[in-house]
């Protein structure tokens, strides 16, 4: 997908919502726990009802991984049926690796599995982004700034010759490698204030977004300082939609949680003349 | 596996030795290549060739998750063959996510497929380095200095306040969530002369050293700046050892070139009075 095609897709569903499928086996509602992939069927069930009102489905790997081979199928099958969708598809992976290494993750994730998207860490540099970004009308989204309490550690931490933190000499190096057609940034909506900075030194990039929600960011300050020309904005929620309830109608309030964010980011869309 | 145990191990074999299993299907010969599981029965038979010169084995994710639930599946036949011998196993996954994403993170490399080590990436801080240390007699292995060219690009960058480079930015506030008993760190070869400065910072944590033989790394220079009393350096060899051949005889070519590279740490061990 193109970031035309992103922001085409964004008018379209007058939307930039991004579903997490944070698919927790011990959070699953009672009723599927006894069918024969209840992470799948679960999926399967949110994303019928909610693919209306979300551009993208992201899923978050560790909860796969942690149920080893029948968690691979599951993620195998999610990504199979989220082809069906008018989606961007992002596997939240979070990887990175010498040359040789990342070209092998790529691997997976773009061809193996055909994600849109992968979230890649940036601290080994370079070769360990690069191998992404060789995939035509993929995307890499580089972790920037996250929106957990560590990202106080190291993130914000000022480089001697030029007092950028970490997160913006991050933004900044990156630009020689991508650019805003294959490249996106992680910018945890909890730290909404820095968005304005960022725009600065990457003022076309599209941003992922987590953090509205469980982590208590607001969407309203990231739109506030996050938007630009293309929108230029996916913001995720995961816990909050697909577990909003964990009764038999699940499916049914995940559905009107993502429409009533849906709604929420068609206002600020239309406010801003994006529509 | 406890710090003592595992210098133990090392006294015991006489090594240092981690054996990289990066097993790219790609390279793996011909004669495996109908087997079921040609993954699965290369490495079967590269840890039984190897295994008397070397302490660990050390699994590179990303060469099973590019084939999908094929891959998981050799990796979970290779973790489970691997506890019939006396080694530590790692798992290169170099993970790293918000709390309760590592959570599961932890969960996949600690529960479900038991390994005793898995490599963390830091960028994202505390919480998502903390999980991974809350199992017993388990492992987080840090990075910090990486082998590739990418390493330059943030690892040395240095702190306005402290002077200090990021990597020992890393180890130094590393030491607040974890202790040598629980925590290794990531320090590539190609670096070597940065060993004198990092065993000042971290003199009784044990070192995984990546980069010897076909990334350059010469393990003279890594022992002569990294060792400490109780040896403290891991040093993998992954591509230099798994393909020293090509041909029907690669396992038993790659049995001698871990007894060689086991030689000479046994050299190493000696001058130093650690056996």
């Amino acid at each position: 997908m193109t970031r035309e095609e992103l922001f085409q897709l964004i008018r379209r569903k007058k939307s930039f919502l991004c579903v997490g499928l944070d698919s927790d086996l011990s959070k699953i509602p009672e009723v599927l726990k006894n069918s024969d992939d209840p992470i799948f069927e679960f999926n399967k069930l949110i994303i019928k009802h909610t693919h209306d009102s979300a551009i993208a489905f992201k899923t978050n790997l560790a909860f796969y991984e942690s149920l080893g081979v029948q968690g691979w199928q599951s993620l195998e099958k999610t990504i199979e049926f989220l082809k069906g969708f008018d989606v961007l598809t992002i596997a939240d992976a979070k990887r990175g690796d010498i040359g040789n290494t990342s070209k092998m993750y790529a691997k997976a994730f773009f061809e193996k599995l055909d994600f849109d998207a992968v979230t890649v860490a940036p601290y080994m540099g370079t070769d360990s982004v690069s191998p992404f970004l060789e995939y035509a009308n993929k995307w890499v989204i580089l972790l920037a700034l996250t929106s957990n309490k560590g990202a106080f550690d190291f993130q914000f931490s000022k480089n001697q010759e030029t007092s950028r933190k970490l997160f913006e000499e991050v933004i900044i190096r990156s630009q020689q490698w991508g650019n805003p057609e294959n490249m996106m940034y992680v910018v945890g909506a909890t730290q909404a204030n820095m968005l304005a900075d960022i725009r600065k030194i990457a003022p076309n990039h599209f941003l992922l977004v987590p953090g509205v929600g469980a982590q208590g960011g607001s969407l309203e300050e990231v739109a506030k300082f996050g938007l630009n020309d293309q929108c230029g904005l996916i913001v995720n929620s995961s816990r909050e939609v697909i577990f909003a309830s964990k009764e038999d109608d699940f499916a049914e309030k995940a559905g009107l949680k993502a429409r009533e964010l849906q709604l929420k980011m068609q206002i600020i869309l239309k406010e801003n003349n994006l529509l």
